[in-house]
């Protein structure tokens, strides 16, 4: 098995991009990464693009043929994958596998999602989840989490307040992101008091309706320095399944997937918790991104919200947790997600993440998730 | 890079199969595939699933962890693969690359489609196209590849009678596998008098809607023999991207994707056409099916129609085209296409093919298309 390494990273700002179509944010996301790669379009040889439902969101499937036509690149072989929102994380891991095996040498992975060319766009999420057992029943996924969020604080005693400050440290190091859907601080009582949602999660809880895109570039870790003078090395790239609706699960409070794809992550790294120097996580809502604190192991089960809450996870803490912003304040447009999160932190791990810096970062990580746990891929990056 | 053989094959019946749900067939052709392969389902490592749009068909994304969770197989890795029609053909590929590349020694890669549970599967298709510069504009798949027939017939004087016989070929084939949705033979005549569809092809030119799926189990080819007496060795993986709307073509005769496929697979393979003794080809429209057999090297460019005229793609001709009864007369679940092509061939290597049996076959391929040819991939298999 050949190790990867990635040699450039681009993103567009995420929002509501009105003004850009799907396949002109797929194409700008895939321009910058090429240009930051310092290569040319004609030296791809594949691609994988992340997206969760082009169908529903825009009438399009068969998007990997539609971007490699319209940015020039045909005829690469190109594919799309899906695992709802965790699209992203998997199109950066088949790109990896496609390097290592040897069939190609140079791969770009790719996500992207047009999410606001619709009026409503809850019953394309909630295709995420068990169509059968869950969202024909009027379950949305703000209410599937809710119920997570209420039993962690009947099990744990997590308080409203420690959720809120996930979102609040958020927000904090969106408003250091130029690319950021969100770019503000906000404070504990304003997500206290913005509009319910599904009790106990508030609008201030929730990530947004995102439009954007992101890629990166994978190559060979022996070539990498043939390109770059930071080349950021892939340690791990872990996956796991888990049941997909939450009915089935032993436990509302931890995510299996999560725990096994991290399980596989740190012993592909030959890596503990403690080496993970920044972790860009899942937190479609708040709750999800205690419950990645916890199951990627970085506190014990249950501990996640006093963590939260005395600043173990802000960018000076002792695990930064999004320094993006993440899905909260960066935004989640769905396939796009697991890309952005990887760019963020080859940012950081090169040391150009500007004002939201982590100093002498070695060893980074991100957490992308499907539906409510469905799927989960763990990655872990190394200068 | 290591080689990869298949140990493992199964197919549902295609066809309109209103007592079985999605999970229900792609669980059924799963455990066909585990059986085959004589193997615990516990010794499955990853999954990929194609899939073209089980979002707009039965308003579910997320399907990998779907299967997963309804076949018991959390928590193993899982995607699903897109593109268009071929995504059977790549979930194949993916799962090759994830075998070759070290990351997992036995893969299952299958493919699904539940085309029947909406009243007109039209728009659905039609989302296979560029939706912007083809469906919106009121173009269906049809009419598309009629265009291509129309100017195939222009260019090269192929006759309506020579398209006639493609079907008549497959309708021959699948008389005589139990799995096809239409196992009974028509006649020449019989296709020139069905309904029009789309001037200049009719009724029994075009592939039915379908339901069904297709499993195929992978592993290192160095295993192989571990599992099963009669391995059959990937010899060539190979897919390439074409424009997907048809008016950036240079020719509407030719299919650029599948030239490119099938030029990488030859030299992957270190083969010539004159090497392969039997082909499934993509032929959702009898246009297809010829434009396959000249695209992929078998005849020259406009020779298509005289050579199937003259019997050359009949079973015992000098290349048996799509001994199962092709997408015409197997049936065309879409993303279940490309896998269960390569069921058949490895049926047809093993010498379990029954009364459809080739003789003495050593080297087969399959051709699976997305769309008008925006994606096309190319496998080819020994003994």
């Amino acid at each position: 098995m050949r190790d990867v390494a990635i040699i450039g990273v681009s993103q567009t700002k995420f929002g509501e991009l009105w003004d850009k179509s799907f396949r002109d944010m797929i194409t700008e996301a895939g321009m910058g990464a090429i240009q930051d790669a310092n290569i040319e379009g004609a030296e791809l040889e594949a691609m994988y693009v992340g997206n969760m439902s082009a169908g529903l969101f825009v009438q399009q499937e068969h998007i990997a043929a539609l971007i490699a036509d319209h940015a020039g690149l045909t005829p690469i072989p190109c594919a799309r994958i899906e695992a709802a929102c965790a699209s992203g994380g998997l199109a950066l891991r088949n790109g990896i596998m496609a390097v290592a095996s040897g069939y190609h040498d140079i791969v770009i992975s790719a996500g992207v999602e047009k999410m606001t060319d619709v009026v409503d766009p809850t019953p394309m999420i909630a295709s995420a989840s068990d169509q059968e057992w869950e969202a024909k029943q009027g379950v949305t996924f703000p209410s599937l989490y809710a119920m997570m969020a209420r039993r962690h604080m009947y099990e744990y005693g997590t308080t409203r307040e420690q959720l809120a400050t996930f979102s609040v440290i958020n927000h904090a190091n969106a408003s250091k992101n130029p690319r950021a859907q969100f770019p503000m601080e906000i404070t504990v009582e304003q997500v206290l008091n913005s509009t319910m949602v599904a009790d106990p999660l508030r609008l201030l809880d929730c990530s947004p309706v995102s439009d954007g895109a992101a890629a990166v570039i994978l190559c060979p870790a022996e070539d990498a320095r043939k390109y770059t003078d930071t080349p950021i090395y892939v340690k791990a790239s872990a996956q796991a399944s888990g049941t997909i609706a939450l009915h089935d699960r032993k436990s509302l409070t931890t995510i299996d997937a999560t725990v096994n794809a991290a399980r596989t992550a740190y012993n592909m790294a030959k890596m503990e918790p403690k080496d993970i120097g920044a972790v860009e996580v899942h937190d479609c809502f708040s709750i999800n991104g205690l419950l990645a604190v916890e199951d990627l192991g970085f506190v014990e089960k249950g501990k996640g919200g006093v963590a939260i809450e005395e600043g173990m996870t802000q960018i000076d803490g002792e695990i930064p947790v999004n320094p993006s912003g993440g899905l909260k304040a960066r935004g989640h447009p769905l396939g796009a997600t697991g890309i952005a999160q990887t760019a963020e932190i080859v940012w950081q791990l090169r040391g150009e993440a500007g004002k939201r810096q982590i100093d002498g970062l070695e060893i980074g990580m991100t957490h992308n998730i499907g539906g409510t746990g469905g799927t989960a891929a763990v990655h872990i990056f190394s200068l």
